[in-house]
């Protein structure tokens, strides 16, 4: 199995990082995991398509067509925003671009479970989270902690 | 129904603030719901039950007897840490006291589903999180909220 | 903490027996569980309510105003059908009236969480789950079972 | 997205079945969605492989190790047995090999979300669920059922 790596966030301010983020996790030889629908979720997926990688869409409903068209593989949940636990699982690493409530449940989540997390500047200010000041630095630092 | 308080948090060194939240609760009239299990959630139930007040408890797995002595109702849910969800939606307001990874979870929840939600000092620090200097505050603030 | 029976089951053609049910689990000093909503969920907590009983009811979305209103407790759950796990393992005991699909996947998971389960007649045919004649009758099965 | 189908059920005596069942899926250019763990579900996994498949597996709790060997990609839910509403709901059609209490949370759950299912002769009775003779019928059934 390859590596995952789930890209949480949201705001498309941030749609640009969760590209690059995506891309450089699949030209590392990662798996995106993300929660399936638009901005930064379909951003990261988009990312890693282009560079020819995989993605696995955990969405909060029970209809498939609700993917974001980027999505490889989809899990059909019906957990609406409890599904934030199963992203943050779900992923070897975690890395966060922008985002919100939502994201800060997945951190917590990823904390919980022990999964390296990393937040890429600008983003949310989460007590004890380390942070990358780009992408790149983003995906080296969970995939340094992943690989330990 | 009455109003529904989930008091939420973890760490020894704030049950007696768990607990004075929670008689604080019972004695306005609301039900205390919480995680169920020990330390901040125990104490929490606990003081509703020294005031004559109603408790429910929202456990991670599916054994009644995880349930700590104070807790009236239990719900069993084999969901592990995605529980936390349900603990902030069923609060018609949340307090925290204390806390980790998974109080995190749970003030990203409180805020995605509208519960208002008060961090009684000291405790995390989350960007846009009101903050109450004791659980008297705490309470008023969530009941002034509730109300509205 | 009193003993909680979760009734189960759907059809507009069964709430008479679904109230039967839920007054005798009352008289008996039961708590009854159950997904909170319409029909057969309303029913046994009327009845329950109608004998001085207490209810609980375990929804599969966030809004409190949707559970019915007989309702003492409330817990919202965000799961849409996957609550009907929780509605399962939160009973020490599950009785079935009536009920289609959500009432099948409630049997599963009582049956795996070890609940003792009764459907009452007429209602669905599952092999190796046992059947009772009455409302009474399913009660004194499950109450039986329960204090083993 | 290629088309999705889940495999569910258990029992040891199932299972060349079961890998049948996921050979046939792969050939016919399906991904094989299963619990991600032993028996009827590391069968249909294997058999998806050997025929070049791709294989997603749904795990009830949080560590990776746990999935077998056949497994692609993996969803970790900490979900317990709910993680069953998610094996159903992720399939476009349901193929169920032998099973028990989990299987029928698992049919039901495929009714409750409009997904077609079939049960592999010898296989549980549910009233109401169509039933194949062999592996190649159960696919056909599926498929035919999926692409309308």
């Amino acid at each position: 199995m390859a590596v995952q790596v789930s890209v949480i966030g949201s705001g498309a301010e941030h749609v640009a990082r969760a590209e690059e983020v995506g891309r450089l996790l699949a030209q590392r030889g990662c798996s995106v995991v993300c929660g399936g629908l638009g901005e930064v979720m379909a951003a990261a997926a988009r990312g890693a398509k282009a560079a020819g990688g995989t993605t696995i869409g955990i969405l909060p409903g029970t209809n498939r067509a609700e993917a974001n068209e980027w999505i490889d593989h989809v899990v059909l949940t019906d957990l609406g925003h409890a599904r934030n636990a199963l992203v943050a699982a779900s992923g070897d690493g975690v890395i966060a671009v922008g985002g919100s409530h939502g994201t800060l449940t997945e951190i917590g989540f990823a904390r919980i479970y022990g999964r390296p997390v990393v937040i890429v500047e600008p983003g949310l200010q989460v007590e004890g989270v380390p942070r990358a000041a780009t992408p790149r630095d983003a995906v080296d630092y969970v995939l340094a902690s992943v690989s330990k």
